[in-house]
Order: structure tokens, then C-alpha cells, then sequence
């Protein structure tokens, strides 16, 4: 049963678009939920955190944290608990703040993660390897338009 | 803050255009969940749900209408329930099996859901109108090769 062939409309082209988009971001998405459990034990969310403090190695400030989070829906502040507990997180205060702290990886979280990200890398190339090299860049360069196109519209109704 | 500005990796290519997949995807559907929330007082699993039932006019069982929901993280027995309660979707016993139910939508849902359907149309037509009719075409058949390719992965998997 496929979803785009149901639909009907005035304006088919831009619905199918959207439908094709959303299923192509679900099927990467569900591969990538299914590794991490598998191989590491772990979920997207947990990923994705470790992910954001990463690529901050000052660490970041827990609304800077979920601010920067590219999935929806994990609970910030419990993923961080586990983490810290788990010695792949730590907490340090804030100069001059007594009540802010942020969160960085300790180095244990930063190997962790440097193993998780490689295979990350790979199952994604993998996702994408239908496509020719020209595909890819093609892709990223109309879905750029999207995006712009979209943030716009967004500002504009801020 | 771009979050694509960050990676940094041996094939940067598969990873920005994944993260660029991911971002498109979620600016659209955070433009049509605040739109649903802002002229019709409902969410995206809600009209999810409807749009699947407006498809089936004989009615659905419920694994069906779970399997064929595109939102993940909705709670279809609740919504349901919600629905039914206020007019919008109906129950109907499946002959020859008394615990199964099939649930479709009311005349009054069908009503509705066509309201709905017309202008969350407009919205996507809009998202999209940073492409060019051509723009649109290439998408789609771009990201029906990565659909393929993904789909075949994961029935090799099962």
C-alpha cells in the first residue's frame, strides 16, 4: 500500500512532493533508530545530544542544548541525567551564575561518541547510495531552496 | 546557527544532504502543525488520522489505520476515541467477527476533513513555491530513488 497514490487534489505535484519528503526522512530515520538500538544499545535522541555537545567543546547551557536538538520529542533533561550518571556527561557551573550550569562530554563521552558517529556516517552514505554523486549535489541544492524558502516565511510570521 | 554549518567528516556529502532532508521535513511540518493548532484548533496526528480515513470509504480496522498513519508518536486508539466522541468518526461492527470494529469517518468528519484538506493544500503549495515547477519534478524523482533504495534495504532486512 503506498500513501502517494492515494492522493487526489487540484494541486497534486506539491502534495506528492510533500509526502514523498516526509516518507524518504522516515525511512533514513526508522534505519538509523534500528542500528543505534542494535549496535549501540542506544536511542536517536541520546545520539543526537551527544551529537550537539560534540561539535560545542566549551559545552553548552541546557536551553542552548535542546535549542540546537535536530529531533523532536526526547526529554532533554532526562537524557542528560542518564548520560551523567553514566560518566559519558559532565556539569560545570557558570561563572558569576550560581543557578546555570553547563554540560560538556567528558572524554569517555567524546570516545563513545566518536565510535557511534563513524558507523552513523556509514549507514548514511549507504541511505544515499542509490544516487550518483550529481544526484546528491542536485538534491542538496533544490532542498536548499526549500529551506530558504521556508525559513523566510518563517521570520516573516515571528 | 546552522546546524549543517557543524559537520565536519570523511563524506560530508550524504551527511549535510541527510541533515538538509531532516531540516526541510521539520520546517514544513512545524509550519502545518501550527497552522492546524491556529485556524482549526486540532494537531497533525488528528488530521493524520482523518486523512487516512477520508481514503478508506469502507471504513479501516484499527492495525490498518495504524500502519497507514505518516505521523509517528500519535496515539491512535486515543484519538479515535476523541473523534468518535465528538462526531467526527463512527464505529462499525466487522461481520463474522464480534470483538473487531472498523471505524470511518461521519458525514460530518468527511465535512470537516474536506475544509481541513483544502487549505493544508495551500500550505504545502506555499512551502514549496520557492521551486520551480521543473525544481519540483527533479525533487520528486530524486527522492523516489532514495525512497527505492531504502525500501529495498529494508525488506532485505526483515
Amino acid at each position: 500500500m503506498d500513501m502517494e497514490a492515494r492522493v487526489h487534489s487540484e494541486h497534486p505535484e506539491a502534495l506528492r512532493l510533500w509526502l514523498r519528503l516526509l516518507t524518504c526522512t522516515q525511512l533514513v530515520e526508522k534505519e538509523v533508530r534500528s542500528r543505534l538500538r542494535e549496535q549501540f544499545d542506544t536511542t536517536l535522541p541520546r545520539f543526537d545530544l551527544m551529537a550537539q555537545l560534540e561539535r560545542a567543546p566549551d559545552g553548552l547551557k541546557m536551553n542552548e542544548l535542546s535549542r540546537r536538538m535536530m529531533v523532536t520529542g526526547g526529554n532533554v533533561t532526562g537524557i542528560t541525567d542518564q548520560l551523567v550518571a553514566e560518566g559519558l556527561v559532565e556539569r560545570m557551573d557558570v561563572e558569576g551564575d550560581r543557578r546555570a550550569y553547563r554540560v560538556r562530554l567528558t572524554a569517555r563521552g567524546r570516545r563513545q561518541f566518536a565510535e557511534m558517529a563513524q558507523e552513523h556516517e556509514q549507514w548514511i552514505v549507504d541511505a544515499f547510495s542509490g544516487l550518483a554523486e550529481r544526484d546528491i549535489a542536485t538534491l542538496h541544492r533544490l532542498l536548499g531552496k526549500v529551506k530558504a524558502h521556508a525559513q523566510q516565511g518563517q521570520a516573516e510570521s515571528v
